[in-house]
């Protein structure tokens, strides 16, 4: 999955925490191209150019690694889709989904990674078990506010029930993801628009 | 995923497959229970009582055991689900995918290993890709069907766009396997329901 998150994220390292960035930059990549379970400590040290107990006293396990990369792909999604939003301008917000799932077609390799991830993590014993429970959690909340203000400004169509909104159209993403996959041809980005156009009184903005 | 499948079964073997179908049924439920990466041919054949050469001559190749393993999972879903239904009665059938999305909350593993290798599968690399690539097509043929059948019968709620639904509510029912496997509060039949209903002209049927 690929939702925007809703809390804080900082565009700027301190500086003893840029060799940390650089580790957590080079695993994304890798964990996207080759998938968690076959990348190993030592791949992901070699590819940044140290040594695998310089890799480890940043990352003492890979669990911890895998966290880290997980909050940064958070945190670029956010910064090129949603942190510039204004919270009252819900239909902006919308739209910022498309743009998501749109930017996403660009990336199949970190697409797969968080499919993967997300429903091998929903098993409790996986070391990104908490991770994805609680950014699901997160996530629905931020859906739910969404509409809630879409609901203020009266910008549902008429008929719509607001309830249980946010858990569809998160399923909706997710799941047209898995079918865009396994098939590219399926349009993410148009049939996201579909249906929350098919939600407003007023036009989705582009 | 699990969607109904369109292609026929049977509900019998013939005699000299009773032992591939035995090896299979124990394959399911030890992939279901632990993963299919985690489970060795070794422990196939312990479980069910033959020697690993004894599995080979069944199955030469995990992956095909793989791939006997999901064709048997469709077949049970179908049975259970689809294969009594008239292709005449649409409502009965999107019934049938609140039934089975409802029979879904009692086994979690399975759905897990659907859900993950859903996802894997989508690398061509997989030995699952064709068989999740030509499951998917097939899958949203048979969900067209069905809404052209809701169409010509004027079963359509006023507005419903249908070009599109395939996708949109094969989307939702896998997407909401990943949120109710994180948490198992989401409530599937309930969330689908909802969506189908609203699709209608008419009450969508027990």
């Amino acid at each position: 999955m690929s939702h925007p998150a809703s809390k804080p994220s900082s565009g700027s390292y301190p500086k003893g925490e840029r060799r940390k960035a650089d580790i957590v930059s080079v695993a994304l990549e890798l964990f996207a191209a080759q998938g968690y379970e076959r990348t190993s400590m030592v791949q992901v040290a070699a590819a940044c150019g140290i040594s695998r107990a310089g890799l480890l006293h940043h990352f003492p396990t890979k669990e911890e690694l895998l966290a880290a990369v997980l909050e940064e792909r958070d945190r670029i999604d956010d910064a090129r889709h949603f942190d510039h939003l204004d919270p009252g301008r819900p239909l902006e917000w919308l739209a910022g989904l498309v743009d998501l799932a749109a930017f996403n077609t660009t990336q199949p390799e970190l697409v797969r990674l968080f499919a993967v991830l997300s429903a091998e993590a929903s098993s409790p014993a996986h070391p990104a078990h908490d991770y994805f429970v609680q950014r699901y959690a997160t996530t629905r909340d931020d859906y739910a506010r969404t509409v809630a203000e879409l609901v203020r400004q009266g910008l549902l169509a008429k008929g719509v029930e607001p309830e249980g909104l946010e858990a569809e159209l998160i399923a909706l993403t997710d799941g047209l993801q898995i079918q865009w996959l396994l098939d590219p041809s399926i349009d993410m980005p148009r049939l996201l628009r579909r249906r929350l156009q098919q939600l407003l009184s007023v036009r989705l903005p582009d």
